[in-house]
């Protein structure tokens, strides 16, 4: 074998190989009798950790100790610790100098944040397609909420008409998802952050389906703000992180009150208390930090960069394309789509079965084929119903017979999945899927606590 | 040996066993040549978690999984083990059973969480001895803030006059802290929840110092809300807790809005988003939980329980009684108490030593003995300035002399520990005091990047 024949076979077996995950020996048992390896397919909600995550976390465990003031050596180790996490989620998103990196819960934590930072008077504009922590948040501000787009062009359309349109002279912030956590879909973040500063709007990019999967660069897609999910990002242990230009946040009361983010307090004459707050980071970081939370996204960070994104990306494209060129096999399957079939995606697809309730057929990927995925609406309700052309008021009981043809499903199906994802899984997934389609459920289920389970064999 | 004299000496035993913690054989190096087991006596800012917790937590990750709508056998397992760390810390805290507890990150958090759950109108009434925490999140409410008492009583009465005086027939909350982070000294709480239930008002207790080293009832105490953090309760994961009555959180707008707070999100006609809230818990836990944390908590919830807070604070006293008659061998260490040297505390001791900065101090008991405490005003300045009798603008340079005898020092030092430390530890702390003050630090400190490091050998 040639110098170049060994090479190519090694980039390809790489490309082949997941990055390994905890829980990767796991097996769960099946209704149907027996054990298999359990197949997590619900990435978009919450990730595995990486291995070398959790090494990571495992190796400092030991040596944790109080952040700050702490004298003591595990002290300042923890601190310098804490403080590098900042630094390498800066290098991670590559931020701009004066940036700054806030550790917060989550993604939904972030953008609460933000939106306790606004500068007074200011308008939001958000797609109504947003999940809910990027749709909701806004509640103190003006916002205007933009109708679904049928495509990229018409996403930078639609804002562009609409920050026109606005007032003058008042801030504004416009929200938007960089991946859909329903379709998986790529938005298109550059041309919207473009359209935003045009109109003097500024833009946080909400990473949360994003990061995990692609590189992304604040410098070059040239957004104010990103927020991002440590559970998402293969490392969940209560972080997560919103990082951007500092003078709104800055300028902003603190996030929450207490030790840590001010700097000195001082009861006044007439029995009041007068409080100086920081300016950096930790004014929006009162409390002890979650020292090991914000360790574990920064070793993520590292891990996902060392692997390399080129070979993380072709590894999930192969994995998308396996599932929906299985899923496009069965006609009963229609994948939800706002950009069409060619939009780029990350591994993260929703869809209904025909005949079928979404619960029901979660249920039975679990039972019976050991496949965790997620049925719902996925925290993105008006997006989902303007997907399923419905607006469901309840969800479908799991017993209860689904959709026929022609009918509208209550609720979809998500598969998702990332850089821990064997093939095995993607590929037992679309058998499973063609399989219940063909020869129904083994068992039948029924609703039990608001959740589906296997009732009888069928 | 006759069987009664056994179980003694068992028990005795016992009493003198620490709880197994994560990095009791960690060593660090001293300045003055060769290594030492650390002693963690910082536990009052942050406690290494139990053997049992990391044991906990390691053994469930490779099971985590999303929780909610995930139909996984992981994701069920999971909402499962999250939802049951609420009820474990529901019992660990002796809830009512309409009580709702509800998961934050700390204890910061959690009283946030509370000051956002005010209704309209209502008062707050805290002492100025409070730590920052529990001082400064109530700013959007009228808050009064009262003297510090010099004796429990006192407390009491301070409460009750305050409560009387107060405008007629609106909503008030207090909030008092059950041990002081600064003193280890006990408030007491059941006097004053009695004092504010007779007034109408109701009463929060931040048993951030108080949970981790006594047992707390919130039925006992007739206390409406505790809040906590688990990384003083061994737990260190990012979760803390608000546990207490359901009807001011119910009625409060969400802490956070996201998905997992919203129940049912809808585009409305004129282009606005109606949102129902649930009505849970999950209210004001928007975004995924952090499953890991809650779990932590839980399992020290468990932990300390299952050991038995007599024995657990028998083991204490025994601690304190060694730290306070060493301290009280050297004249020059002065300890700081707002009630006095006969005041229950628990395992919390600050102090000024005459002629020392306390930054040197501490950085001296670190880098010569190994021993990490904490030097500062420990994020309650009003009180420390009270207890020094000073009102320091600036932090001592370490470099510089310390307050000679008849000066006022500018802050000072915490030694604390907990249900894992050894004897040694503190026997080690009371030897390196009367050492340093009566022989001086082996090497020369400056201060470089705000820290107190070791410079020249003296």
């Amino acid at each position: 074998m040639s110098v170049s024949t060994a090479a190519a076979t090694a980039a390809d077996r790489s490309v082949r190989a997941p990055l390994p995950v905890l829980g990767r020996d796991v097996t769960v048992p099946l209704v149907t009798g027996g054990e298999v390896a359990y197949a997590a397919l619900d990435y978009a909600a919450s990730a595995p950790a990486l291995q070398r995550v959790w090494d990571d976390v495992a190796a400092y465990a030991p040596y944790y100790g109080s952040v700050h003031r702490g004298a003591g050596y595990l002290s300042q180790l923890s601190t310098d610790l804490f403080e590098n996490a900042r630094r390498t989620v800066a290098g991670f998103l590559d931020c701009r100098e004066t940036d700054q990196v806030v550790f917060t819960r989550s993604t939904t934590d972030s953008l609460n944040l933000l939106a306790r930072a606004l500068p007074a008077g200011c308008r939001v504009f958000v797609f109504e397609t947003e999940h809910h922590a990027a749709l909701l948040p806004w509640r103190h501000a003006g916002v205007t909420c933009l109708d679904a787009p049928r495509t990229p062009g018409q996403a930078v359309e639609t804002l562009e008409r609409a920050l026109a349109g606005r007032e003058p002279h008042g801030p504004a912030l416009v929200c938007v998802t960089g991946a859909s956590n329903v379709t998986g879909e790529l938005w298109p973040v550059r041309e919207l952050a473009a359209a935003a500063h045009a109109h003097g709007a500024r833009i946080v990019l909400d990473a949360a389906q994003l990061a995990p999967h692609h590189p992304v660069s604040v410098q070059d897609l040239d957004v104010d703000w990103v927020a991002f999910s440590g559970h998402k990002l293969y490392a969940p242990f209560g972080s997560g992180v919103l990082a951007g230009r500092a003078d709104w946040l800055r300028a902003a009361e603190p996030y929450l009150a207490g030790g840590g983010a001010s700097r000195r307090v001082a009861r006044r004459a007439d029995g009041g208390v007068d409080v100086e707050w920081h300016e950096s980071a930790a004014r929006h970081e009162a409390g002890s930090p979650n020292v090991i939370g914000a360790h574990a996204v920064a070793s993520a960070c590292r891990a996902l960069t060392e692997a390399g994104f080129d070979t993380l990306v072709a590894r999930e494209q192969h994995l998308i394309r396996k599932v929906r060129d299985g899923l496009a096999e069965v006609p009963e399957v229609r994948v939800l789509s706002l950009f069409g079939d060619d939009a780029p995606r990350v591994g993260v697809l929703s869809f209904v079965v025909e005949g079928w309730n979404s619960s029901h057929f979660a249920a039975a990927l679990s039972a019976e084929y050991g496949i965790g995925v997620r049925d719902g609406l996925f925290c993105a309700h008006p997006l989902v119903r303007t997907l399923l052309g419905s607006d469901p008021r309840t969800r479908g009981e799991c017993g209860a017979p689904g959709a026929a043809p022609g009918e509208t499903s209550l609720d979809a199906v998500r598969v998702s999945f990332g850089a821990g994802t064997p093939d095995e899984h993607v590929e037992r997934f679309v058998r499973a899927v063609r399989e219940l389609v063909r020869d129904g459920a083994k068992w039948n289920y029924r609703t039990q606590d608001g959740r589906c389970v296997p009732d009888t064999p069928a």
